[in-house]
Order: structure tokens, then C-alpha cells, then sequence
């Protein structure tokens, strides 16, 4: 064997200075150690199935950027997945690809996340009996189309129109203005034999609102888009490359009946229309959406986590204040401040998992049962935790990337692709500032119906004890803690609370005076929404916080070893108190403008985060090990498992198409550049006009 | 003329609500209205030379996304830039490109932006009277050749060696490392003819540290690299692709003894060494380059303010709270909260370009004058504003696109490379966290030579009287305002000096404490890197906020227009007090946890900021529109003039190269991957293995 370079040394040295051994925290993270091995076999199939196996070929994602090749990628990328999957029975690809990347990134990601549960959660017994198996065998591939050139989260004002034809008992699909054309759908443009239609249902001249409808979209021998549909595809974007987000016009599309979505509203062969019997059935899908995102969003965080954390174990840079030899740039103190604090939040996301399931049990007992009960509480939830967890990933991400310096800049360090990867979560099914102000609405709703002594949703137990103690107390209480008191988690836990429902008590005074001060609502709500979304926010904040905390506890019984759970009682903390001291951390302010905390508080708090830090620095390898990340998976030459981060970028950089032949001279396109444009400016042929 | 459509209306209506004048604030950015006379001819005479002017045909970058494609293209522009320089006689696009982005996007920008101004700064008479001819007349292209594979901002960790021969009066230039390859430099690998390169000067076996020299890249006529050098391109980046930062490996090239540039350092026929009067002037170049990059860096952002602006206008989603009609997304207080603190930001950055010019001016004396006493101010300052500008410029650029939605995603809105153009510069050129390091140590050191009775820089008075004043109250001194008090520059700027030195003097305190119980000074100086950073960033807040507030003031003098005045005042107090409210302010916290301003205080400045909001409301189109973008420069299909981004977008998705023939069912590699891998897979045609 070779011996060890420069950065291979210093990347084995930090490995060995874990406190305990990761495999057993990647055990925690994937439920059990069965499933780690399953999980690994078939990352292993696919990856020699795709050729990403081979870490010294430069990966086609950064040797090929055109628009169609990218495409090809995905489509095979995908295809290999999803064959996987149904050959071998398992759903590790149903929600992440094999990078980790949220699935509608590939051609067949809609399919399972929105297609397929569209059908479940909202077709008759009949439809779902005919339509799911066809979907799961893989003989048909399905897609979502919902959102249209000028209609996004606001799915009232969609303008797509499917007009009942008695005659023929037929439904007629129309775009009927250029702002109604579908605009967004994942893999429509190319790569769905179907998709789930969402269009207002016109019978006679009667409109009933937006519907579910199954459309099909081409034919699967010739690729030809059905009569009366054009198709075509958005172009690049910043990710999600390996699919075709695609716009669809309709004129004339017909479809039978039947394909209405019938498991809620209705309409009969003579024409009755028959409403569902609650008004959100038609959110089910999306609320499906957003915990699928949210729950896998901070996959991408982790693995950017795991680039900058390798990439600063070898990278040497400067010699501190001295004049010694380079030190390992993770031992500054800003830079292992900024990794530890995305590893924390990484982990954080991943806590958030388990309530997230629980909901999404509770998605499942709706359409059974049709009891909408507990609907209003599971949306507002979904919507906080996809933007509060994807936000935190989409900055984290960011900040890993910027952490990496001029090398976090370029393809090949993997991180422009995962940042774009993070980021897009944060935008698509709602953007997070209209999620927040959804979770405000409800909250502010809520905290008026306690003061109007009326019954809220009985799993806001948090909220009533809060009410009842803000109601008992009518001098505000400052917290008591100091030095390492801010360690414990109740401790913690009761600045989060105090914070939060301040806030919403806060918000909820000013509404009410507006209301008093003659104030239409809707313009006080409007004129005190940055309050309300730093509101819902801050509540937000105390729930990640509580689950991350419960899910540290769980680990006790998890797993037997109390180093693990050292470590990560490690990192709740950290997370609990830089979410107060982060420079970027949100409306961090408001922990501290009513006096709570204190100067000196807040230098204690510091004061812990850097004892953590310290304690936390040569677990920083074990920690991302942990995620098990493929190289393939991460597809970086700076965070690679084995630390080879110089020869590896140079590797990869000499096989780039374009630096064919460069040697030499004959440089492909930049012998062209030169000879056409370069050297006749050199030489003063280019006049005043080209 | 047709009818104005919905959103054309809409823009129509938006623009007509200004309370001033546009073109007269245009005026005032760009200095005078002659200037914006000659940049409007020389935009309009590259615009239509690259056809870049023609708005109805989808934009290259967007059509052909190959790596090749992208340089092609970016020589093209640039070549169009470049000669309309030199045969109109103007420096437009020394800085910024025809597109605003900081013209290293470009094969010619680092020519002006580096490469002659280190011969002009560190060459001597002779070399300047020979070099800076040759490239100014366009007749050689250079570059500038610092940063290798593995290190980066840490200039004296470079490891290329320049070894003295003295038989053949000729430098040696080799790699000696595989880490020691250049790496990053911008246009090397296929555009330019010379370079600067950045080496160890070794003569015998004295290693006398970085020096610059004049190298030879390739010869003009066959495109080879001259013989000794191996050159690539790094592949795509996350920008700046119309040029190829490069990679290069010497093997022994050979240049002549006075390529290397002796302004300073100097070594005679017979190999003496004469090393420079001050071991700095290596740095010059950077410095200025750093200035480029401060004062460039608020355009990108003005754009991505002026798409995300007029989008938010004719963007019409949500009907508020109630079942009205649809409402302008500018119209929700979280939209035009965001929207406007990224115009502020834009016009704060714009007001640092008068500051950064007279450190310029500095820079250019010092070399002449050999006295570097001014440069330890210059070289934080430089970097503080670096860091300060471009931070501020990524973050609000990524914003901008965010508050788009979905739109904001795909490539065709133009924001997604501006936001990757508006983030690359806060990683080059030293990275956001060491420039505020920098800063911080500088600071530092300043406040503890004022403890000790010693002299600092004469320019530093403000830290002086805060010193002063510091040891004159032991008492804190607590914000005396309220309500409409917080609208006045004054007491703004006071609570950002009572921050900045408050944070200042704890570092301080906190250093001496550490030094005092035997902690050495490097390791004190790392365990409070954060704060140190904290307090850094907080002078620079307050820089930049009296340099808004000061260059607010001379408009009063440059325009006769009281309603542009008024109207720029609005802007800055906006400015100064959300750096203390909004959620994504740096280190807001510290403006409050010493209880300087209160819980009553802060909900005063929240309402002024409301009230503010409201009142700039109607100028939201006129404020961005006073940037003079043209629609080319954009190249966004939702931020055009005429608000007209429903149809543009559709028109430029309809023309894009994958959507050919796709209606028909010929879409070409979308029909390839089709009947490759999607078909096959829906027949389960593919077996376990692909």
C-alpha cells in the first residue's frame, strides 16, 4: 500500500481522535442495524449500476453541463433507482435519490411523493384499486401538476379548466389564458406517461372549484404528448437538472369521467355534482409533499456538513497569530464554529423525523375516516417544519460551502450542486415566508380563542400551559440561570417558551388593539406580519428544540453506548445556545429585548458554546462518518472519505472535456475562442463593430 | 400599439405613484447626467453587437449551457467590451462588465483589474514605461497568478519557486508540489497571453519569499502554451463561466531576469538582492483589488433588487385574509419589508464607492511615495469594506430570488446567476471570516495601544472619542430616545457606536483578562475569534451607515431635487434601523443585550420602520429603476421594464434547444432518454442491473 500523503495523514489522525465509534450512531440515525446493511447494498447496486462507483472518473455530472446531457444523466440515474426498488422491494429511493437529493429530482421522484399518494389519499375505492398497482408495478410513471405560470402556493387561483361534457361523458382539459398554462411540474415535460391533473371542475356553466383529475400525458410507444397537449421544458435551473420541470398547454384534452378523483367530491354520470364533505380534502397531497421535504432536507445539509468538515481537517492555512506552521483551518475557532453549528442543526432536522411520521400517520387517518378534526393543526405543522427545516439546511448549506473558501466555489467540490439542492426546498410546495405566516394565522387564532376561553386543539398542551402562566404572572419573569446552568436542556427549554410566547402574546395584543382602534383585520394582520412570522418562527424553534432534545434522550435506549449519547447531548446544546449567539441566527433579538437574559448571561452562554466547541472538535469526523455518506453519494473531490482532497481535484480537473488536447494547444472551443475572437482583438482587427 | 396586458397595467400604474423623478437619482449614481449619456451610448453599442439588445430571442447563456458553449459566449461579450473600450476611450467595463458583474467574469477583466495595476504599482519605471503600453493598446491579455491548489488568502504559504539562474541571467519557474499548482486564477488557462505570477524569489539557496513576475502564458499565433507550463480550466463553477479560472503546472519556465517587477525588491546580473523598504508592498495589488470588489459588488445585488421588485409588482398570488381579488405580492408587509431592505442595502453599498475611491487614491501615493505608514489602516479597511459589501450583497442577492418563488429558481429569471455572481466575490480575494479577522486584530490592537497611551492611525478619530468617552462614563449610558426620535440620523448612529465600541472594548478586556491568567496571546486570540469577528462587522456597520448618511447629504448639493433627497433619507434610516430588527441581521443581539435599547425602544424602531416602509411604497419602481439597468444587462424574463413576464417567460421556455420538436414527440435527447431507459423501465424491460 502506498503511504499516506500529507492530507490522507491528517484525515486518518482526526478520525482516530473520536470518542466513540460512529457506526453505531448510523445505526441510530437509519432505525436499526439491518437496515443500515440493506440500505448499503443498495447504494452499492446502483452505484456500480450507474458507473459513480469509480471515484478517480470524473463524474459526468461536471464533465457534461449541457441542458440535454444533464437530462440523460438523471433519466438514467433515476431509472436505475427506481428499478432497484422494485426488484429488490425496498423504498430507500421513494423520498432521497442515491445523493440524497429530495426524489423529484429524477424523472420517476413525483411518482411516489405525489402521484401515487394524490390517488391513495384521494381516489374512490375503485380507482385506487385500478390506478395504485398499475403506478407501483412501475408500468406507468406519474407526475403532479398543480402550479401555473402566474398561480403558485395560492391554489384557489388556479385557472386550468375541466369542463364536463354529459354528452359524451367526458371531462374537456383547457388552458384558457396564456397565466393558466401549468408551469413547474417535476418530470411532466418529458418523462410521465400521467400525471394528477389539479383543475376546476366547470358542469354547465357552474364552477366548483379546483379538482383532482388523472390525465395521461404521452404515449408510452412513440413519446408523442396525447392530443390536445403541448408539452415542453423549463430549461436549467439551479438544480434538479437530472428531471424536467415542464409546462403543459391544453386545448381540447379529453378524459373519461372516471378520472376524477372521486374519494371525496363527486359527479355522476347526468351530471350531479356531489361536494366533499370537508373543503381541504384537496391539501392532502401537498400537506404529503411538505413532510417528505421537510423530513429529508437535511440530508443535503449533512453531506455539505460532511464536504466542509473533511475539506477543513486537511486543508492548512496560516499559522494563527505566530509565525508556526500552517494549522488545519477547523482548529480556528470561526471555522469549527461554523461546521459545528450546521452539524448540529443537521442533526437537528434529522430529530424532527419522528414527528413528522407521527403526522403523516395522521394524513392517512383523515382520508380513511373523513374526519378533518385534526386537520388545521397538522397543516400549520407541516408547513413549520418544511420551513423551519428547510430554511436552516438551505443557509447551513450555504455557509458550509463558503467555509470551503474558492474550492466550495467550482462543480467538482460538490457543493455548488448541494446548495442549489438545499435551497430548492425552501421555495417549491410554498415558499417559507407564506408558510410561517400560515403557522402565525393558526397560532394567533389559537392564542385569541384561549383568551375567549374557547377550546383549542388538545395536542397544544405547550400553548394552554404557557397562556395559563402568562395569565398568572403579570410581571415578566427573567431567567434565573447562570455559568453552566445553561447546559440543562429544561433550562433551555423554558428560554425558548418564554421567547416564543411572548412573541405571540405579544403579536396578539397588537392585533387586538388594531381591532380596537377600528383596524380591519385583514390590514392589522398585514401591518404586524414580519411580527407574526418572527412569532411562528420562535414556535418553530421550541419545537425543534423539544424534539431534538426527546430524540437525544431516545438514543439512551437505542443504543448502549453512552458516548453516543454524550455527543450528541453535546450538540443539542450547542444548538439550543447558538440558536440565541449565532451571527445569523433569526430574530435572535428577540431572546433578549425584554431583558430575559442578561449581559452577563449571554457571556455565559458564550462561554459554554466555546467549552463545547472544545469538546466537540475531535468528535467532528465520527460525527459526519456517521451520516454514511457514500463518495459517490457526495460526489466531491474535497470530501471524500479518505481525506485525498489535492490529487483528487486535480484528477478530475485534467478530465474535463474542455482541457482536451489544452497541452498542446488545440484546446477544443478555446482554440476556437482564441483564433475568433481573442487574437483579432490582440491584433487590432475587431473594429468599432464586431 | 396593443393594449397593455394585465401586468404591463400593473407596472404602468406602479411606475406613475414615483414622488420623484428617476433619471434624476441616475444622475446622482452615476455621478453626472454627461456620464450617463456616454455609459447609455457604450451599453447600447455592445448590446448590439453581441444581439444581447434583442429581448424576443431566448439569451445564449440560457440556450446552450455546455461548458464550452458558456466560455464561447463570455469571449464574445467580453471581446465586445473590450474593444468598445479602447475605441471609444472609456473604462465602463474595466470594473464591471456590460452586465454589472465584476468584470473577472470576463477574459480581459483581471487584464485591468490586476495585471496592470501591479506593474503600475510594483513595477519600476523601466517595466512600467515598457508593459503598461503594450497593454492598455490591447495588444498582450494578463493576468494574475497567486492562488494555488492549496493555499489561498495565506499569500506567504505559496510554494511555486522562481529560482535565479545565474549563467543565463534567467528565472527558473517550477511546481515543485503537486499543492504548489496555481489553481483559480481567473482567464489563465485559455484567454490571456502573460501573466503576473506570484513565486518564491530563490537565489542560491536563499529563499527570499513571494515575489512578483511578468511570465509569458502563450504564444499568439498557434494558441500553445509557451513550453513549461501545463494549463487547464478548473470546469464550471457556480459562475463566472465566460472565462476559465485555470489551472498551471511550470516545469522549468524560463523568463528573463527583469521580468521580475522591481519597483520594491530588486536582484542585480551579478543575483544581489535588495529587498523592498517595507515588506508589504506585495499586497498593493490585492488591496486594489479588494477596492474593485467592495465598490462593484452593490450592483449585482441593485439587480437582483430591480427583477425581485418589479416581479413582486405584476406578481399577483393570495387575496390577503379575506375573498377579495388577488393582491401585488409587494403589497404583503413581509414582501415589501424584504424587497426594501435589499434596495437600501443596494444604495448603502453604492455609498461606500466614495470612501473606497480615496483609499484608492491612497494606494497609487503610496507606491509613488514608498511611505506605507497609512497602509495597516488601508489594508482593514479595504478588507472590512470587502467583506462588508459583498457579504450583504450575497445574502440580499439570495433573498431577492427567493422572495421571487419558484420563478426565482429556473435559469430564464435571470437571478440565479446573479445571485451566484453577487456570492463569488465574498469567497475571492480572502474570504468573508479572515477579512473581518483581519479587521478584528487590527481593532484590537488599536484599542489596547489607546490603553497604553500609545498613537494610532490620526484617521481613527471616531475610535478615539469613543475610547474617550469609554473611560470618561464608567456608568453604561442607555438609549435616551423614542417613537420618532429613531428617524434621526444621529441617534442612529449613536446607538452603532455604542455597539461597535462597546463590543470593541469587551474584546479587549476579554484579551488582557486571558493574557493576565498566562493564556498566550494566539490561543486568547482564537478562543475569541467570534466575538472578535462580531465586533469587527459591528464597525463596519457603523462605517457604512455615516457613509450612507453622509453621501445622503451631498445629493442635496448634486441634485436640486428635494424629493430624491427625501426620498434616499427614507432609504438610509430603513437601512439603519433593520440592521437592528431584521431576522436576518448579523449579530443583532448585540444591539440590545447590554440594555442599551429596551423592549419599548425596539418596538418604536419597528414601528418607525413600518411607517417608513409605507411612505417608500410608492417609489419601490422608481428606486430601482434609478439603477438604469437595461433589460440585456438583466437578462431576466420576469424583471424587464415593461413588466411584461408572463409572456417573456413563456417565449424564451418555448425557444429553448430540448423543447425542439417536443410537440410533436421528437424532442430529442428527451426522446432518446425516453425509448433508452423510461420505456424499457415501464415494460420491465430492464433487469436488476442496468
Amino acid at each position: 500500500m502506498a503511504p499516506l500523503n500529507r492530507q490522507q495523514s491528517l484525515m486518518q489522525q482526526s478520525r482516530q481522535t473520536a470518542t466513540f465509534d460512529p457506526y453505531k450512531l448510523t445505526c441510530v440515525l437509519y432505525n436499526d442495524e439491518p437496515t443500515v446493511k440493506r440500505r448499503r447494498e443498495a447504494f452499492k447496486r446502483v452505484e456500480e449500476a450507474t458507473g459513480s462507483a469509480d471515484q478517480s472518473k470524473l463524474p459526468a455530472i461536471y464533465a457534461n453541463t449541457d441542458r440535454e446531457a444533464i437530462y440523460m444523466q438523471g433519466v438514467e440515474a433515476g431509472t436505475a433507482a427506481f428499478v432497484d426498488g422494485i426488484h429488490h422491494n425496498h423504498d430507500f429511493f421513494y423520498g432521497l435519490d442515491q445523493r440524497y437529493t429530495l426524489s423529484n429530482c429524477t424523472p420517476y421522484g413525483l411518482h411516489y411523493m405525489m402521484f401515487i399518494p394524490t390517488i391513495e389519499l384521494q381516489g374512490s375505492k375503485e380507482q385506487i384499486e385500478y390506478w395504485v398497482p398499475l403506478a407501483k408495478q412501475g408500468k406507468i410513471c406519474g407526475c403532479y401538476c398543480q402550479t401555473e405560470l402566474a398561480h403558485g402556493t395560492f391554489v384557489r387561483g388556479v385557472e386550468t379548466t375541466a369542463t364536463f361534457d354529459i354528452d359524451k361523458d367526458e371531462f374537456v382539459i383547457d388552458s384558457p389564458t396564456l397565466t393558466s398554462a401549468k408551469f413547474w411540474p417535476g418530470a411532466m415535460a418529458s418523462s410521465c406517461t400521467h400525471g394528477v391533473l389539479m383543475a376546476r371542475l366547470i358542469i354547465g356553466h357552474k364552477d366548483h372549484g379546483v379538482h383532482p383529475f388523472i390525465i395521461p400525458l404521452r404515449n408510452v410507444d412513440d413519446f408523442k404528448p396525447v392530443q390536445g397537449v403541448e408539452l415542453g421544458d423549463l430549461g436549467m435551473k439551479m438544480g434538479y437538472n437530472g428531471t424536467t420541470n415542464g409546462y403543459a398547454i391544453f386545448s381540447g384534452l379529453r378524459i373519461p369521467r372516471n378520472h376524477l378523483l372521486m374519494g371525496h367530491a363527486k359527479v355522476s354520470r347526468d351530471g350531479t355534482y356531489v361536494p366533499a364533505l370537508h373543503d381541504k380534502t384537496g391539501y392532502l397531497t401537498m400537506l404529503h409533499a411538505r413532510s417528505t421535504i421537510a423530513a429529508g432536507s437535511g440530508f443535503k445539509l449533512a453531506q455539505a456538513a460532511t464536504i466542509a468538515t473533511r475539506y477543513s481537517v486537511v486543508r492548512e492555512q496560516g499559522s494563527g497569530t505566530g509565525d508556526g506552521p500552517e494549522m488545519s483551518i477547523i482548529d480556528y475557532r470561526s471555522q469549527n464554529f461554523r461546521l459545528f453549528t450546521i452539524i448540529a442543526r443537521a442533526y437537528a432536522i434529522h430529530f424532527t423525523r419522528k414527528p413528522l411520521q407521527n403526522l403523516e400517520q395522521g394524513l392517512k387517518r383523515i382520508a380513511a375516516n373523513n374526519d378533518y378534526s385534526s386537520m388545521g393543526l397538522d397543516h400549520v405543522l407541516f408547513a413549520g417544519y418544511k420551513a423551519w427545516n428547510t430554511q436552516v439546511a438551505a443557509d447551513g448549506a450555504e455557509d458550509a460551502r463558503k467555509s470551503c473558501g474558492g474550492h466550495g466555489f467550482v462543480l467538482t467540490s460538490g457543493l455548488p450542486s448541494i446548495v442549489a439542492e438545499a435551497t430548492a426546498p425552501a421555495t417549491f410546495e410554498g415558499e417559507n415566508y407564506v408558510m410561517y405566516q400560515q403557522v402565525g394565522r393558526y397560532l394567533t387564532k389559537c392564542w385569541k380563542n384561549l383568551k375567549l376561553g374557547k377550546q383549542i386543539d388538545a395536542r397544544l398542551g405547550l400553548i394552554q400551559n404557557a397562556f395559563a402562566e402568562l395569565r398568572s404572572n403579570s410581571q415578566p419573569q427573567s431567567c434565573k440561570a447562570s455559568g453552566k446552568d445553561f447546559l440543562n436542556p429544561t433550562v433551555q427549554l423554558s428560554i425558548f417558551k418564554h421567547r416564543a410566547f411572548r412573541l405571540l402574546n405579544q403579536c396578539s395584543s397588537d392585533l387586538d388593539s388594531a381591532e380596537q382602534n377600528g383596524q380591519a383585520p385583514a390590514t392589522a394582520f398585514n401591518n404586524h406580519l414580519m411580527d407574526i412570522i418572527a412569532a411562528a418562527r420562535a414556535y418553530m424553534d421550541l419545537l425543534v428544540l423539544q424534539d431534538f432534545i426527546s430524540g437525544v434522550e431516545s438514543t439512551k435506549t437505542t443504543t448502549s453506548d453512552p458516548a453516543v449519547y454524550a455527543a450528541l447531548s453535546r450538540l443539542c446544546s450547542l444548538f439550543a445556545l447558538t440558536t440565541i449567539t449565532h451571527p445569523q441566527s433569526y430574530d435572535a433579538i428577540s431572546f433578549v429585548e425584554d431583558q430575559h437574559l442578561s449581559a452577563g448571561q449571554i457571556r455565559d452562554i458564550r462561554a459554554c458554546v466555546n467549552e463545547l466547541l472544545d469538546q466537540l472538535l475531535p468528535d467532528a469526523i465520527a460525527l459526519t462518518d456517521a451520516w454514511d455518506f457514500t463518495d459517490a453519494s457526495l460526489c466531491s473531490a474535497i470530501g471524500g472519505y479518505d481525506g485525498n482532497v489535492y490529487e483528487m481535484l486535480m484528477e478530475w480537473t485534467r478530465q474535463m472535456p474542455i482541457n482536451r488536447g489544452m497541452e498542446g494547444g488545440g484546446g477544443g472551443s478555446c482554440e476556437r475562442a482564441w483564433r475568433e475572437w481573442v487574437r483579432p482583438a490582440l491584433r487590432g482587427e475587431i473594429g468599432a463593430k464586431l
